[in-house]
């Protein structure tokens, strides 16, 4: 019994680990077209902070650790074609290219970094965040004293991390967004809330600035004008990596990511897809989403993994949580947001509310903004967003939690929830913005 | 329509703004014996931590500004008892004595530190922190320069924070615990964080020590040896404020305090309790409990207070959730613990993990312990404690959720909990305790 395994970052080495566990006679061949597996890739910009660390640390476990596990790695290989009725897949290594077996397969190619159709995008100075080599570039141009000014093309989460640790290097850092603010995927008070702490740290930040072109000396010009910069970081989102299952007859979904069952069993038998590659089904939404991210990818890889070795695993979905923080400010989100509700053509409450995040005149209390989207004719929650300078990430899972339940605000009002002055205040901003949301309900209903 | 109100804390304040706000016509008059409402007990230790804090900072709100509000507030006022019969209160304030008629009562009349029977506890030096008065005359001590060492007697949560208090004022704390380690309502792996964390600050332990004596020097004598000290503080517990109630006929439950409804009605009629002198209905051990904290104090007092002003609100109940930090260390606690389930002659698994707080090469990372309690039949949650130097008090709300929801180890295991470095691991150590109590489970199952 062979299992090839595509890809041996997250999914691919969570798949492996799997099944080794589960069937210690399998023989498990990872495939992977890079210098590095099983990697925290989320890690990168605080590693990146910190001049004392090396990028290595980012890797959990290396591919020796791996090979004493009876884990065939093979890094460098890079996987060509799956011809699915002869069940191999065709390779290319510097040594030759050659097929190669297998009883299962598990795709995991992962996602890669878009990169828009800017011209000089491909100058260099100017990089993305594809995997660990793209990081040890950048790392490597900093410690060199190469970098005093830095330009972000993108505001996501990522942009927001990034422009942290580069600010935190001492470079000047300016974020040029396309759109009307940072971090697009939430509410306008939580975009203002990044944005203020950007600014706070003094970082510039362009937003309504498309950029048009990035010159030889590397500045970059902008519909909102023209910045000098000697790195460029073009982090824009991604996309998922398909064309190999794609070309191999393997169904993707509505998304455009390779659709898989809960069992994470793509349309072609005995082949599984995990990852950054793959959908996962929403809970919430109860559709196909793609989410791509690092908790998801792991888990979803476990599953691929014990099921290729035979066993009936479920991957029972996701609620859509995801958190970052940026210099001191935490923010979260779990559920629908407003693209998805409106997608959905729904027509939920949203309730906006602040409250301290800690007890009445504790030091180091600060505010705390949470947006909850609300179920009109139910009350039952559907989606959660949260920011400020303290505890959001923990709370955004009680949400989590909460969406996993079916949970009212009505319900959530009424949780006994955790209280003491370092940790919370009375009411924790959890249960005010239940409170408020079931308040501007029953107004709504009212009038 | 007259209200009257007997306490002024948390309960019986929250309970007076309430009434305000349903029956603006309402006369609503607070007794407080005290010199204080309105404050924030739980606050006092991080007060007396910072010599540069006024202790009435803990005043959320002062007589003055609930005057304002029309809400007729007296310090200072003891009420010695009711008439249910005639509807009044006797009064004693140094004016005199008289009766005061009511509509509807709310008592909240509070908990009192329980003062155990030492030879020599009522010495001057020797404090209990009853009030917000008490804690002034200890602070004041303290500014005086009078307090190189204290000794606290007790190791309970309040115990704890008052040695982080006073050893960062610089004071040679001892803590001297009858039982065999400090915060014994927690599992002994917690306990021995705590401990450790109480250590590493250079607070000196002392366990299985009961105290014999207090001497005029104010030396402690214990069993296990004297510590001499410029300061007691007798922290041992607390026990509900009854008297009042129980002369005047109303019925205390199977935990010695005040029997309640869910709309905070006791068993005389117009008469309602809340906070700290009242029971509440613990969701998981579905009977009553005793578990006196601020935030079911608000809760209570305002459901006591809708309710007097004519409303139908319900007070839905505990799950036992309890949290504090001592020094760097957060601990915090849910649903049932070990004394609740041999009291309930339950035979529930007792599950142990550690996990990190933030992403793999994260600074800051450090190992959280999780104790889950799970029903066998069902792999139903029961309780949950946690202890670490990360975020600890959110989590125990997301398990508190959980038991909300009555969810299954399994349940939780599959919770899309939020991941970026700064914030958790891939798989949050909450996630990491429901995986181990499953296999835990199926180990125990087996056989």
């Amino acid at each position: 019994m062979r299992i090839v395994i595509v890809g041996g970052v997250a999914a691919g080495m969570s798949a492996a680990m799997q099944v080794k566990r589960r069937r210690a006679d399998a023989e498990i061949v990872v495939l992977e077209r890079g210098d590095f597996v099983a990697y925290g890739a989320c890690g990168i910009p605080y590693n990146l902070e910190d001049p004392a660390r090396d990028i290595e640390d980012l890797v959990v476990r290396t591919p020796q650790e791996f090979r004493a596990h009876g884990i065939d790695v093979r890094l460098r290989h890079e996987v060509l074609s799956i011809d699915p009725a002869r069940k191999l897949v065709r390779v290319r290594h510097a040594a030759g290219i050659w097929d190669l077996e297998y009883d299962r397969l598990i795709v995991a190619t992962g996602a890669s970094p878009l990169v828009p159709p800017i011209r000089g995008v491909d100058r260099p100075g100017v990089h993305v965040l594809r995997d660990l080599s793209d990081a040890a570039k950048i790392k490597q141009r900093i410690a060199g004293g190469e970098v005093a000014r830095a330009v972000i093309v993108g505001g996501g989460y990522i942009g927001m991390e990034m422009a942290e640790a580069l600010r935190q290097r001492g470079i000047a850092v300016t974020v040029v967004e396309r759109l009307g603010r940072v971090v697009f995927g939430f509410e306008p008070a939580i975009s203002d809330i990044v944005r203020d702490e950007l600014l706070r740290l003094d970082v510039r930040v362009e937003t309504d600035a498309s950029v048009d072109s990035i010159d030889e000396q590397l500045s970059v010009h902008t519909s909102a004008g023209t910045v000098a910069a000697d790195l460029v970081l073009v982090s824009v989102g991604v996309r998922p990596n398909v064309a190999l299952a794609r070309d191999a007859g393997i169904a993707l979904g509505p998304t455009g990511a390779i659709a898989v069952d809960e069992g994470m069993r793509t349309s072609l038998p005995d082949v599984f897809a995990a990852g950054d590659c793959a959908e996962a089904h929403h809970l919430v939404a109860d559709s196909p989403a793609y989410i791509p991210l690092g908790t998801t990818a792991n888990k979803q890889g476990k599953v691929a993994g014990a099921n290729a070795a035979g066993a009936h695993e479920v991957f029972a979905g996701i609620v859509g949580t995801a958190a970052f923080r940026v210099f001191e400010v935490e923010v979260g989100r779990t559920g629908l947001g407003r693209a998805d509700i409106e997608r959905a053509g729904r027509d939920d409450l949203v309730s906006i509310s602040t409250h301290a995040s800690r007890g009445h005149a504790f030091p180091g209390s600060a505010p705390l903004t949470t947006v909850l989207f609300v179920e009109r004719d139910t009350g039952r929650l559907v989606g959660a967003q949260m920011a400020g300078r303290g505890v959001v990430g923990t709370r955004i899972d009680v949400f989590a939690t909460a969406l996993h339940a079916n949970m009212t605000v009505d319900d959530i009002e009424r949780l006994d929830l955790a209280y003491a002055p370092p940790i919370a205040p009375v009411y924790d901003p959890i249960l005010i913005a239940a409170s408020v949301a079931r308040k501007d309900l029953e107004r709504a209903r009212r009038g």
